[in-house]
Order: structure tokens, then sequence, then C-alpha cells
């Protein structure tokens, strides 16, 4: 199975236990750990970051509603009493595929018969690098905490602000990108301004705030059935916010955002629109998509790279029906699994599993604090009983019943009392009076 | 009551609602509001944060044992139900005194007739200030999740470093100042090393971790009772820090820190030894001790700076007895709802409350997750039940339901299993490899 590339190294590479690198603790890398727990092989789990994130609810710290620790668990934490994995905290700066070694910035080199590329995605401007600046993302939890700030910021600025036209552009929230992050997110500030903190201001009125969702294509949740899309364009209508489809953002920068033609005076936007992959392409010299996601054979392994397999947001992966292995979190733990499966099978002398097959459990978006849309392709949920499902999926996939826990009382005590237990502007300190 | 300064004003300046302005929502400022809730006055509370923090928990934020949230809660929140009051996230630069203006930052200035100043405290490096970079002290959610970051960094940077001296360096933390704070430090840095994270790493013992404590005075605790302070450093040395007494901290760089003569190799430094005045003394123009405080009339009040009181740690208030009331939350307390009682009698032309008087409920500190020295000057508690009397003032003091109900029950969790919910190294996007 393993097969040094060179003779000085092969006396080192010639024993029974197989080096397996999984590069990201995401939903990808995670699973692909927990299929090897009991194989023969020695795991090294390499992040920049020393915790896992539960990303499908980073919208609900952007939008005060949870801490950052109640959705992110430190790897090391998690994989305690699998014994076979050492956790690295480090950044990855490439791979070398000849000599069989993941590079590090911080110099090390971690060598490894079997590779796991699992490091998901970013944002992408779509060649608009400097929308940036204005238009931050939400990906990391360092992305949503600064975005919980400007979205605080925005509302204290205008307290205290005596022209008009400036208060008004504070109280202006533009979303890029009707996905399920940016049709959350809108829901959220919504509720924020409408409920939460109505009570709070003297001198505004929270709930005047403006609450505009824009996106290019046709409808809100493209990836949805259409009579998902409907429901979800009602719902979020009645929440007061301003829905504009079919035009494309042309512009942003310090004083607003031009969608189509039309220039929308406002100090916070949110991108929720392009994602793009990480730049595992890159390291590898493989094959990229038109986003930069690397073409993965059916077992997710990569052509050219020995020993490789790509799997979650990075990875484009083609179905048996034609279509591509969606960015969703269940769709990235699957494939891990998958990978993980795969490789024990080969340490252990066994055969290959039966070929990848996704099981669609279906989409889900919430939409403020008591409705939900969830498809489930044949059928479809609305309103509470969608809000319910999906606060149930989503509390029972959190790692850690501490976590569990508290997210779900957090959960209660907002939707009892309308409060947000996580309001804080932080990591701000010298950046008040900007 | 009001006198008007100029004659321009004077017609603004005649009405019957009288301004109060409170700069800094810590313990003094938030009593001083409370005790003016029904007085016939407008409030505005500036503060540079938008929120209240209960610092005197702090020091679990940086050893990772609560968030955040958990500790802090936005001004606007506690008090929006109280309709005199109005908030200000604002930087202020300086006070008018002639005018009677505070000024900020963001170029607002805000007229009072009462000023109160309750801006606490911040580090001070005893004029090396060029210390700060390599041993952060600890007032702010920000320095806390920075420090917290570091500690973890550390054990994180051991587990892939090679060299013996630089692992060591890694896994050694000095504690500068064995005041509450330090003990307190020490004591969870110690926790968390031997029990919290034992596990979790395989190339490195976390327990192997040395923690020292180094005081330049001659006991731990000095603000306590001599037996308080034997039985602090019976249990601190106990659970394995090394306390040096008596010697100065001659030098700190990024390699380590000098104590009296002998250099010790260490990465992470914390500062809880100095503590200097915020500058409200120079906004004033006002006489200021040695630490910058500025001295306060027996009601708080500024000689020559009239309608202008300052409590809290930024005040050097001489009691009864002859001593500086103590730099401590129930202090800051008693003095801000002393300070608002004194302006409501004014305002409503009632006799003036009897002079201030401190009640001393005597000090806590606690050291590690079952033991606390509790000081009542009469009596002493030690162990156990020292730890339950603290626990239950600090949840008792912890503004808002939810909060104390969280912290509770984080605080029931790490001690039934000795796990730590908010071991998250954030803030820190690019610094992984640094």
């Amino acid at each position: 199975m393993v097969q040094p590339n060179d003779n000085t190294e092969s006396s080192v590479r010639h024993v029974d236990v197989h080096r397996v690198v999984i590069v990201g603790a995401g939903f990808g890398g995670m699973a692909a750990a927990h299929a090897l727990r009991n194989a023969p092989v020695e795991i090294t789990i390499v992040d920049r970051h020393n915790y896992h994130l539960f990303q499908p609810l980073l919208y609900q710290v952007a939008t005060a509603s949870l801490s950052p620790a109640e959705i992110a668990q430190p790897i090391r934490s998690i994989l305690k009493t699998q014994k076979n994995v050492h956790v690295i905290l480090a950044e990855v700066s490439g791979v070398d595929t000849a000599e069989k070694a993941v590079r590090t910035k911080c110099g090390r080199a971690i060598p490894y018969d079997y590779l796991l590329i699992a490091t998901g995605a970013r944002h992408s401007y779509f060649g608009h690098d400097d929308w940036e600046a204005n238009a931050p993302g939400i990906k990391s939890i360092d992305d949503a905490t600064r975005v919980r700030a400007n979205i605080l910021l925005a509302f204290e600025r205008a307290e205290v602000e005596t022209g008009e036209a400036a208060r008004r552009a504070l109280l202006t929230f533009v979303i890029v990108g009707a996905g399920p992050t940016g049709v959350e997110m809108a829901g959220a500030i919504a509720e924020l301004a409408r409920n939460s903190i109505t009570r709070d201001f003297r001198d505004i009125e929270p709930s005047s705030a403006r609450i505009i969702l824009a996106e290019a294509g046709p409808r809100v949740l493209p990836a949805f059935s259409e009579p998902c899309s409907r429901e979800a364009d009602r719902v979020i209508k009645a929440m007061g916010v301003e829905v504009r489809l079919g035009t494309p953002v042309t512009a942003i920068d310090g004083k607003g955002v031009t969608i189509g033609t039309e220039f929308v005076a406002a100090r916070t936007i949110i991108w929720a629109a392009g994602v793009g992959a990480s730049p595992a392409g890159q390291w590898l010299g493989a094959a990229v998509d038109r986003a930069g996601r690397v073409t993965v054979k059916e077992d997710f392994s990569v052509p050219g790279c020995e020993g490789v397999y790509v799997v979650g947001d990075v990875a484009a992966f083609k179905t048996r029906t034609g279509s591509y292995l969606p960015g969703v979190a269940p769709a990235a733990k699957q494939a891990g699994a998958y990978v993980g499966e795969l490789i024990k099978a080969r340490v252990i002398g066994r055969a290959a599993p039966k070929p990848f097959s996704y099981a669609d459990y279906g989409c889900l978006a919430t939409i403020g604090r008591k409705n939900a849309v969830v498809d489930f392709g044949s059928a479809r949920v609305y309103g509470f009983i969608g809000w319910l499902i999906w606060s149930i999926a989503h509390v029972y996939f959190l790692i850690g019943f501490r976590n569990r826990f508290v997210v779900a009382l957090s959960w209660a005590w907002s939707y009892v009392t309308y409060q947000r237990g996580a309001r804080l502007i932080t990591g701000t300190d010298s950046e008040v009076d900007k």
C-alpha cells in the first residue's frame, strides 16, 4: 500500500502504521477522523483554528443571539479519547505530492501516506476583492464578531447622529445574496431591529431600520424548490425586509451599494453571495472548476495525486445523476465518512466500500424566531413546525452535550423574552469613534 | 441650583430638568444612575463600550472558563426601563469645566449641570510601558480574549515544538503581581494545565507546565489580613504554583522575565501588578495622587470643579479612619449610589444625605475550582465553604437573570467535568504561525 517515492525515506515509510493527514477540522475532516477511529493508522489533523465550528449557526453569532463558544468546540477536546489522532494548529502553505508531505507556514512538513483535504470555502467577490472591506462575509468566528460589531455600532452611531441622511444610511442594512445565509441574516437583523432592541434607544426608532436583501438571480433560496422560495419570499417580506431580485450588485463602497443602477446609501453591507473554494487546487496542482473546486473522481481521489482525497466545499464531485454534490454540511460529513471508510478498507486489506451515494435529507433555512422553510424534496414544511424541525436538527448536530444544552437554553430564553444574549461590541477597542 | 457660567447659555441652562452626565458604566456609574432613577434629571451615560462588565470575573474569560457575553451586558438593555437615561457610545477626550461640557472624540460636546466621572483604572507598568507588548494585563474583554489566546496558543505551540528549551519556555507562565487577580489567574492556569486539558495533547504533558507568581511585596494578597495571605500562599503552592515574594520584576521581553536578578525563559507573561487611574485628572486639571487618582472631598466632589464628582478606582477618597477607599467593586458601587443620592437631594431641594461611610463586607479571592479565601476582617473563611460564599456572592451580583443562570450552569458544568466551555483561540485569524 505504501509506496516510497525515494530511497532515502523508504526505511521510514515501510512501517505498518499508515500515516493519514487530514487538513481542515470542519464537518468533512471530523467525519473522516471518526470513521478511522479504530483503524491501524496514525492520524494528524491540521487546522488553523483550535476549534471545530458549527458553521450553519454562525449567522446567529453575527446577529448577537449566540456566543462564539456556543457553536465552537476545541478539536482536541472532541478527539481526546481517540488515541490515534494528533492535532496540530498550523496553517498549510502547500502540498508536496511527490514527497508526500504537507507543508505548513511554521516550516514543519508533515509526511502522509493518505491525505484528505477538507478546507472548505471562502468568500468570493467575483473579481471585486475591494468590496470586502465594506461588505464582509461570515465564514469564521472573527468574521462573525466583526459583523456583529458593525450591526450594533450602526444603531449606536445612529443614536448620536444628527444629520437625517447620515442617520438613514446608518439604519440601512443590505445583505447581498439570498441563499440560506442571506435569508437567515436578513430575518435575524429584522427581528433584532423590530423586537429585541426597540426599547433600548431614545433618539432613534430601531424598528424603522431598512433591511434590503439583494439577489442577482430570479428568486430567494435558489437551491430550494420553487414553492419553498415563494414561501420564504412571503415570510421575509412580511417581516419588513425589502427583497430585490434579478438585479446584480454592481458597486460597493464606504457610502453604500449600487443594486443594478440604483444607489442605496447604507453603512452596513453583508456579503452572503459568492463562495470560492480554498486554495487546495493550487496546493495540488490539480484541475479545478470555475469556483476553484478540485475535480475529484467517484471515490473523492484526485487524478494524478496518489493517496490524495478532497471532500466538502472544496471538492467538485459529480453524482451519478450528473449534478454536483451541494456545498452543505451533510454532504461534507457523508463524503468525509466515506473517505475514512475507504482508507480504513485499504489499510486493513479489505474490499473497498461500495460507491458513494449521497443521502439528501433536504434543505432548511430559518427565518426569524418562529419560522423556517424545510424542503425535503418530496415534502415541504413551513412556519413554526418548520422552525421546530430546524431547531431540533441543529441542536442535535451540535457537538458536545454542554453546547447543545446551552444553545437550547439560549434559544428558549430569546424566544420567551426577545432578548439577545450576546449583544457585545468587541474587538474594536480603538474603533468606537471611527 | 443651576449656575450658568456665561450669559449666552443661561436661557438654555435655566430649565427645571437638570442634566447629569455620567462617564463610565462600571459599578460606580451604574449605581449612580440607579440612585437617580426617580429624580427629575436627564441622565446621559457615556462609555466607550456598549456593555457593563462584571470585571471581577474577567480572569475567568482569560482562562477559558466563561464566555465574554456571560459577564457583560449591554448598558442599554440594563437601563431600558429607566426613561430618564440616554446612553451614548463614545470615547471622552476631555472636560470643559468652565463651559460645563464633556468633550468626546467624535466631536460632540455633552453639556452637564452635574458630572460624575467613574472611568476606573488601567494597567500601570511603572514607567516601563514597553513591557505591555509581552506582558498584557486584563482590564477589558478584548484584553481577556487576547490573554486567553496567548495561554491556549502556548500549549498548541509547545505540542509542535521540537526544541526542549523552547518547549519549556512555552510551558512556563509567569503572573506578575499577587493581588486577587494574580492569585486567581495563577490558580486558574494551574487548574487548566493540571486538570482540564491533560488528556488533549499527545506530545506534551500539560500538567508539567510551570506557573510562577511573582510579587514584589512580602506576601500574596497584600490587602488581606496576614492569616488569609498565609492560607492563600499554602493553597496556591499546593496547586503547584511557584510563589516568588519580595523580589520585583526588573525586565520583561519576548524571551522571558527577570525576577530580581534571575532570568526565567517564559513565552506567556501576564501583568496583574500595577493599576493606574484613567486620565480623568488631566481632563479636569485637578490634583491627583501618585497613582493618578483625583483627590476628592468628603462628598466625592472635586475642589475647584463645580458640579463635578469622581468615584471608584479613579478617585482618591480618604475615609474618616485616614485610609483610602479601596479600589474594589463594592466601594465603587457605594460611592456611586452616594453621589446619585446627593445629586437627587440637591435637585429636589432636600437636605444632603449624611456623610459617606464605607460598609466593608470583606475581601474575597478564589483559588482554583474548590477553594477560596474570604476575609471578613473579624472572621475568615477558607476552602470549599469560602468557594461557595464566593460563588454565591459573584453570581448574585451579576446583573441580569440570564447571565446569573448561565454562569451558575457553566460553573456547575466545569466543576463536575473539569471541562472549560470557552477554550477558543479567536481574534488571531492571521497570527497562528507567528
